[in-house]
C-alpha cells in the first residue's frame, strides 16, 4: 500500500478510551462493584446496545430527539441505547412472566448521548445501576435495600461516603398544602440548587413565582432540616400536616428503621435531596465523597416503571454509582497499586526455554510472570523492566538452571539472592 | 396513559440477550476467562462502540458495506465496530509511542453486523480476543503464548480441547514450489473443507483448478498430515524443498518447543488447519471440543497490524475464543451449579426487622442470603422457595429471635436444625 493511501488514527471525541493501566483499574473497580451486587442477590442483565427507537423514545412519543444516536437500517429505525433504564422496562414488560419478584437486577454497560462533545461530557459512557422492580406493589424494605447497597459498593472499594436521604413525598406534600401543585416543577428546580445559592436569592426567586412570604420562609426551612431521623421527625411535623406530607415523613421513617437493621448507622436524613428525575415519587438518596462532597451516586423510587409498555403496574426501586465521576476521583490513588507485571525473567540466548518453564510455573500460582523475550541483551532487559517500574527480576542464567536456584533480584532496593523456584513463589505471593 | 398509546415491547432481532440465570452463567465464564488473562500478563482494553468509517473500512477502501450498522450524525460518518482487530489497529496506531511492547492487550466485548437475522446467526455478539503485537518484529515466543494462553483458558473451565496447529507458509510453499500462487485463494478453499469432503471430490476439484495429477495428490497428502511434532517432521520434509514451505516447518519446530516449555503435551499438527482469514501468514491454530469436536476458536500470525494507519511495520499474533458457541455448548452444565440466592430467610410480620439484620450478617460472610419480604404469609415464602430451587431456608420467628437460634431447612431433604448464626455461616460455607 502506498503511503498516500494512509488514513490517520482517530478516536470519536467524547467516547470512552482508557490507556491500558487505567483500564486495569477502572476494570477492577468494575468488578468489585460486580461482586457486592452478587452478593446482595441482584442478577446481571445484558440488553442490547440497540433498540427499536419507538420503544427507546417512548417517553417523548417517538420524537426524534438530538440526544440520541438512531438511524436506519432497512426497514428497522433503530437507536443506541440513551440509559440502562428503558430497555430494563423493555425486557421486564416482554419477560414478565417468567421472572422472580421482586426481580433484582444490575447492569453495568455503555450507554450513548448524540450531544456535542465537551470537556467532562462524555457522548460513549458507562451507567452502573441495580433496580428492584416490583409486580403490583413493592415493600419499602427494597428501599432501603438500594441505600444498603450503595453504601456496601463505597465500602468494598474503600471509600468513605455520605448518603444523604429524603422522601420526595414531603416536599410535594408541602407544595400541596400551600396550593401551589401547577408550580411543583419551578419550586423544586429552586430548592435543588439551595447548596450552590444564598438563602436570600433562594427566597426571592421563590417569591417571584408567586408565592407568600410564610411559604417561601417555611419551604427553605423545610429543605435546609438535615441529621439523624430522631433528630428530625419533630421539626418536620412541626411544618406542615397535608396527609401526602405524612406519608413521606412515614415512610423515611420506616426505611431509616430497615437500614439500621442492615447495619447503617451514619446516613443523613436530609430534605434537600430532590434528584434531577422527574419519576422518582417516593424515598431519594444520593451518595456524597466525603473529602471533597462530590456526588457520586444515588437513586430512589419510581411509581411505575413500564407504563409505556404495559398496563400492570410496575413499581420499582433503583441506584446508580455514578462510575465515570467515581474513576476520575479515584485513578490516581488506585493506579499506583497496579502493576501489569508482578516480575520479570531475564534470560540469556540459551536459558529462553527454561525462562518460559519457569514463567509458566509462576504463572500457574497466580503471579503475573512475564518473559522479556523482545529484548536481546541482558543490559537492554535490565532497562526495559526499570523504565516499566517492575518490581522484582528473576534472572535464569546457565548456573542457574544448573542449580536449579534463580537470582531474584528487587529493583528498588537492589537487592539479590537466589532462590529456588518455591521459595521465590512465596515471597512474590507475600508482596 | 391510555391502553392505545401502550407500545409493544420488542427486542431488535438476532441481539444477544440472556435471561438472568443464563447471563449469571455467561457473566462467571467471561470473569474466568479474562483473569486467565490478567494472570498470562496481557492488559485489558477497552475501544468505543463507534469507529469512524474511513478508519474501519480502511480495508475496503472506505466503501459502504452491507455488513456494517453505518450511519452519519452531525458531520461524522460513524460505524459500530464489526470486529476487535480494527479498533486494536487504530488504537496501536495513535498510541505507539506510549505502549509497552510486545504490547499485550485483551478485549472482551460486542460486535455488530448488519447482516439478515438468521439461525445461529447473530447480528450483535461477544468477541474475547487476546492479541501481542510486535515493534518491528515479534519472537515466535509470542506465538506459543498465544496458543498457550488458548489452552489455559479452556483449562480454566474445566473443558477437554484438543489444539491443531500449522503454519500458512507451509502451503504457501508447496504451493509456490508448484507454480501456481496465482490460484493461491482457490487451492486453500478446497483444502479447507476437507473435513467436510471425499478424497476424490477435492482431489477432481483441484484438477479442475488446473493442477496435474501428483500435485493434487500431494497437495491432498500434504493437508492429511497429522501427529505429534516428531512424528510429522520428515514426512513434511519429504514433500516438498521449497524455501517458504522449509522455514514454515522450521518456525512449526520452533514454536513447538517453546510450546514444551510451557507445559503442552497434547497440541496436534496438523495442516488440514488453514483459518478463513487472509491474513495470516504464519503460525494458525484452533481449539476444538473433544467430545464433539467443535471449533471454539483459534488465531494465528499477521505481518502487519496497522497497515492501513501507519508505514511502521507492527507484526502481530492472535488468538480468540468463540464464547458464543463456547457459551451454548456448556450453558446446560453450568446453569446447574448457579444459585441467584444461597438461603431464603422466612420471617414473620413481627421478626421483619431480625430478618433483614441476620440477613445482611451473612451477605457480610460471602453467603448469598436474601429476605422473601414480598410474600404476605409464611406457606406463601414456603412456596415461593421451593417454586425457586432455593436450597436452604432460614426460619426467622419470635422464639427464634429470642434464643438467637434460627431453623435452617433443607428444602430437598427436608431436615431442618435449629442453629446459632455462627454454625449457619459454617455450613452454607460448606456447600
Amino acid at each position: 500500500m502506498s503511503d498516500n493511501k494512509l488514513i490517520t488514527p482517530r478516536k470519536v471525541q467524547g467516547f470512552w478510551e482508557l490507556m491500558p493501566n487505567e483500564q486495569m483499574v477502572f476494570s477492577s473497580l468494575l468488578n468489585k462493584i460486580e461482586d457486592v451486587f452478587q452478593k446482595n442477590c441482584f442478577v446481571p442483565l445484558d440488553t442490547p446496545i440497540l433498540e427499536y427507537s419507538d420503544a427507546l423514545l417512548a417517553k417523548s412519543g417517538g420524537e426524534t430527539d438530538k440526544q440520541v444516536f438512531r438511524f436506519s437500517k432497512g426497514e428497522n429505525d433503530l437507536c443506541m441505547r440513551y440509559d440502562l433504564t428503558v430497555p430494563l422496562a423493555r425486557f421486564v414488560a416482554m419477560h414478565k412472566g417468567e421472572l422472580n419478584f421482586p426481580f433484582k437486577r444490575y447492569q453495568i454497560g455503555k450507554v450513548f448521548r448524540g450531544e456535542r462533545p465537551q470537556k467532562g461530557r462524555y457522548r460513549e459512557f458507562y451507567q452502573c445501576d441495580a433496580d428492584i422492580i416490583g409486580n403490583g406493589e413493592l415493600s419499602l424494605v427494597a428501599d432501603a435495600e438500594c441505600i444498603n447497597l450503595l453504601k456496601k459498593c463505597f465500602e468494598a472499594i474503600d471509600l468513605d461516603v455520605t448518603i444523604k436521604i429524603s422522601n420526595r413525598k414531603i416536599l410535594s406534600g408541602f407544595i400541596q398544602s400551600i396550593n401551589k401543585e401547577s408550580l411543583s416543577h419551578e419550586i423544586l428546580t429552586v430548592l435543588d440548587k439551595m447548596d450552590k445559592i444564598k438563602i436570600e436569592d433562594a427566597l426571592a426567586q421563590l417569591s417571584e413565582l408567586g408565592l407568600n412570604e410564610k411559604d417561601c420562609k417555611n419551604l427553605v426551612k423545610l429543605s435546609k432540616i438535615s441529621g439523624k431521623i430522631e433528630e428530625i421527625t419533630e421539626n418536620l411535623k412541626i411544618l406542615c400536616q397535608n396527609e401526602l406530607f405524612m406519608t413521606g415523613v412515614s415512610e423515611l421513617i420506616e426505611v431509616s428503621k430497615y437500614l439500621k437493621s442492615f447495619g447503617l448507622n451514619n446516613e443523613v436524613y436530609d430534605m434537600s435531596i430532590i434528584r434531577g428525575h422527574d419519576y422518582y415519587t417516593g424515598t431519594v438518596f444520593e451518595v456524597f465523597d466525603k473529602e471533597n462532597s462530590i456526588a457520586l451516586g444515588g437513586g430512589g423510587r419510581f411509581d411505575n416503571l413500564c407504563s409505556y409498555f404495559s398496563k400492570d403496574k410496575m413499581p420499582g426501586v433503583g441506584m446508580s454509582v455514578g462510575i465515570t465521576r467515581l474513576f476520575d476521583l479515584m485513578k490516581d490513588k488506585l493506579t499506583k497499586g497496579e502493576h501489569e507485571i508482578d516480575v520479570a525473567i531475564i534470560n540469556f540466548d540459551e536459558t529462553l526455554n527454561e525462562a518460559l518453564s519457569v514463567c509458566s510455573e509462576l504463572r500457574n500460582q497466580g503471579i503475573k510472570a512475564d518473559v522479556l523475550y523482545e529484548n536481546k541483551t541482558f543490559k537492554s532487559k535490565m532497562k526495559e523492566a526499570n523504565r516499566r517500574n517492575i518490581k522484582y527480576c528473576l534472572i535464569i542464567g546457565e548456573d542457574e538452571v544448573a542449580q536449579k536456584e534463580y537470582t531474584l533480584k528487587d529493583m528498588q532496593s537492589g537487592e539479590q539472592n537466589k532462590l529456588n523456584l518455591q521459595a521465590i513463589v512465596k515471597k512474590l505471593k507475600n508482596e
